[in-house]
């Protein structure tokens, strides 16, 4: 059994107060409206900021996830770290919390790491969590991790962990790597990284999205995935490219962050950590310009 | 004042025992070694496998080396991790202890950052550590950390914290870079990151070097560092160079922590946390083979 996930996951982005801590109630609330939105929770993703926040503050957060009464089911939390304990400490927290799997980073310092060393780590990390509940998904994010997830790693721990490791989101943005993978292992739970891939990657078996742009447009893209074999699927699909495009002109996490402030009209959303910044006043107006422009905004996030 | 650190300085490597937990025992006993040798400890390093350490673990493993009795005058922990609160805890934990300086790492997971934000990083470091103690060391290691240290974010950080950020390591390996900063800032204390840069970088100012090397050759750098104007530098400097080419042509940390385990008759050396790997039987082989034929040897590190 492996109880895979599908659908529409955020990287839910992480409020900050003006002291730069997290403002833990605003997350709650942010990830209550998405999961209502038929959003799963993403949490402590690249968009999410997770590896600006310490492994205290990550399990603070996902707590009162759970104190608010969401639904570990429909949570998928980033828990890959440089350091193998901090690994091991936040996957087994998700687990312990009943979430439905975990999104592992590789450990990304160290780089031409080799396939033996990756596996080694990944196999640690799952004997010393030790649950027939954990369902690891790997992260392939070259760009940002510098340690890519090649094919005949995906092969050797499908092989060893066939109940654990059960999927992968990839962040490559290689159509070619995505398509690869989908031939290759079709029982695999394979996410792309944004919603612009759905209508080619789902006739070939993607199980939904986990996109950066789905903190903004989290409805719209699940009425794609439930519709893509209709006749208004490619409408539906030039309307989340649209909003895309537009996200995708500017530094996404502030671009992110910005929008929600704005249509949330709560300004704690327009604060990000170092070493990020916030959009300038000039990128404010233009991204709010060119949303107006195509007719878009975020309803029901106000008070 | 600023106390400028000079001379030789070893990356500590990290043993582990067969659970992957650090030897604290082993490691104060190494670290003794070294500073006998005369060399300073730049622990935390790229080299002592840091980023696969957790902030706990570092914290213990620099509580040792104190409660062992070694001057913390002559440290320089490496303390900069990718989140913000990790990087003060230990930054303050460093300063509290008495150590001469911190060797920090930018946040290196978000790539192509402004230096606006990693401005706003080393500040925001800074302000919360609030000690005049505090001596910050950058750390320009692109090939690894994916975020380069330039010269315009140098000569901001000097001219707001002019008693605070004193040095820098280079480790990117390109001599132009390192001769463009020891012209570009005389008072600024630099390390290149490599005992074959010394006749070069001396006679610009260098202060002498932090290298990975310096691990197994400490006494034979520091030679050369006190006698770089003698006739016989020429020699010291090809003596050392021999070794160190011979070191690059391995996996390094793998290949530092097998020689350490050889010279030392001990297996614990022999073990990397992953994602690193030990290196293989022929590899082993080989590398004592060439250390042979140069004449190299590792002394007083057996029991």
């Amino acid at each position: 059994m492996t109880n895979a996930l599908s659908g529409v996951f955020a990287p839910v982005i992480t409020p900050f107060k003006t002291d730069l801590s997290p403002d833990l109630s605003l997350f709650a609330k942010h990830a209550g409206w998405l999961m209502g939105q038929g959003a799963g929770l993403a949490i402590f993703g690249t968009n999410s900021e997770a590896n600006s926040l310490s492994l205290g503050e990550k399990i603070l957060l996902m707590d009162k996830l759970l104190e608010h009464g969401l639904d570990p089911a429909r949570m998928l939390p980033g828990t890959g770290a440089c350091a193998l304990p901090d690994t091991v400490a936040l996957t087994r927290h998700a687990v312990d919390s009943g979430c439905a799997g975990v999104l592992m980073l590789p450990p990304f310092f160290y780089k031409n790491v080799s396939d033996d060393g990756l596996f080694a780590y990944y196999a640690e990390v799952i004997e010393r969590v030790a649950s027939p509940d954990l369902r690891l998904y790997l992260y392939h994010i070259p760009a940002f991790s510098g340690v890519p997830i090649r094919l005949p790693l995906i092969e050797r721990l499908i092989r060893h962990y066939p109940e654990i490791v059960v999927g992968i989101k990839d962040s490559s943005g290689d159509w070619d790597n995505l398509e690869t993978m989908l031939k290759a292992f079709p029982g695999f739970t394979i996410f792309p990284a944004s919603e612009s891939l759905l209508s080619r990657a789902l006739p070939l078996g993607a199980a939904g999205c986990i996109s950066a742009t789905a903190n903004i447009q989290p409805a719209a893209i699940g009425r794609l995935l439930a519709s893509w074999k209709a006749p208004q699927a490619g409408a539906m699909q030039a309307q989340v490219d649209a909003v895309r495009q537009v996200f995708q002109q500017y530094p996404m996490i502030a671009a992110l962050k910005f929008a929600t402030a704005h249509y949330a009209d709560n300004q704690t959303w327009d604060m990000v950590r170092p070493p990020l910044t916030s959009l300038v006043a000039q990128q404010k107006s233009q991204l709010l310009a060119e949303l107006d422009a195509i007719g878009f905004a975020m309803a029901g996030l106000r008070d």
